[in-house]
């Protein structure tokens, strides 16, 4: 095979990879994803469940694939706004109130998709793991620009950014958004108001004071 | 029966519950809340399972004594925190660390007793949200001294005191607690800093400045 023959062989492999977790969504949607079978994915495809097998090893990692794609776009959107217009304060706002309304849309409305990240924290998968990671990333991204402006108190932005999504916890973990929802306030709006107020004045960073005496 | 037979027979019911609900906790501790019987608190108390009905209607009714006595520990704690001495920033700090630490005692280190609460939570028993209610109203206490004494910003206590809280739910809510055991930092003690600093410097109150262009 040349290398041309490679790469559509490639762009084909990856274009049925989407083309499966794009359906396994839509069935996770509409049927819940316990009771989607790789029988049901690969006849809506028309094709045998032998080739889903061929790029899915088993139906988990179905469920891993669909899971990592809806958090990909969530992070695409917050890496947008990170590094989009606005003053940092601005990208902070619509960072935390776009994960919100993403998440909110994902898996407190649509209850099947919440069983699958139930599922999914239930088994601790690592891509849970890594979207925290990538949304403490973006997070970091626009609080380094703050400080770099001057918007915000000089400090260590990487913690910053963790102390702004666990502040946040409650406006983006599925199984909290579902708990808290009969609790109206403090609203995801006030809370980005409380952590912007400790940005801009800096806080006491622990690992860089334990000296001083108080 | 005369007024101190009435009394003393108040009394003696108010132990017998007491010692229920201890036995119970016991039981929880040591073979998990869904093993424990009705049947098994009252042979440990060497009562007929009759006279444990007589206090409560219903298994569940002893499953949220327990949870509440449980509850009403960290509260009272975070009370007498509240009212204790030391400056406003002293007692907010103690306040969530003593909570961290009560509540991983109990629904951490403690499989059993956390089983307990995991089903509470799933049941939305009303004694959870009077808990959250009961530390909120605790730091609600702190941070109005504060603000009164010119620590703090003026501002709003009460929801300056459900921000905080919900600032810092991965440290006291227990499934949470649990999940984020892998994920080390940041601390609640980092926490408190940043929600010092926010207090101290005042943040916008959406409530009361929603005519402030921006």
């Amino acid at each position: 095979m040349s290398v041309m023959g490679a790469s559509t062989q490639n762009a084909r492999e990856t274009e049925q990879r989407a083309r499966i977790i794009a359906t396994a969504e839509r069935l996770f949607r509409e049927i819940g994803f316990q009771k989607t079978t790789v029988a049901d994915i690969a006849r809506e495809l028309r094709m045998s469940p032998a080739n889903v097998y061929r790029f899915f090893g088993a139906k988990s990692e179905i469920n891993a694939a669909v899971a990592r794609h809806l958090m990909n776009e969530v992070e695409q959107s917050a890496q947008s706004i990170a590094h989009g217009p606005g003053s940092a304060e601005q990208r902070l706002r619509a960072l935390i109130l776009s994960n919100e309304a993403m998440n909110a849309e994902r898996y407190v409305a649509d209850r099947k998709l919440h069983n699958m990240v139930e599922a999914a924290l239930d088994e601790n998968w690592p891509i849970i793991s890594d979207h925290i990671d990538r949304i403490d990333a973006a997070l970091e991204d626009v609080i380094r620009s703050g400080m770099e402006s001057g918007e915000f108190a000089e400090g260590d932005a990487q913690l910053a950014a963790r102390l702004v999504h666990a502040a946040c916890i409650r406006y983006c973990h599925p199984r909290l958004m579902v708990e808290c929802a009969d609790r109206p306030t403090p609203t995801s709006a006030q809370m980005v108001e409380f952590c912007i107020a400790a940005l801009r004045a800096g806080f006491r960073d622990l690992n860089r004071s334990a000296s001083l005496s108080r």
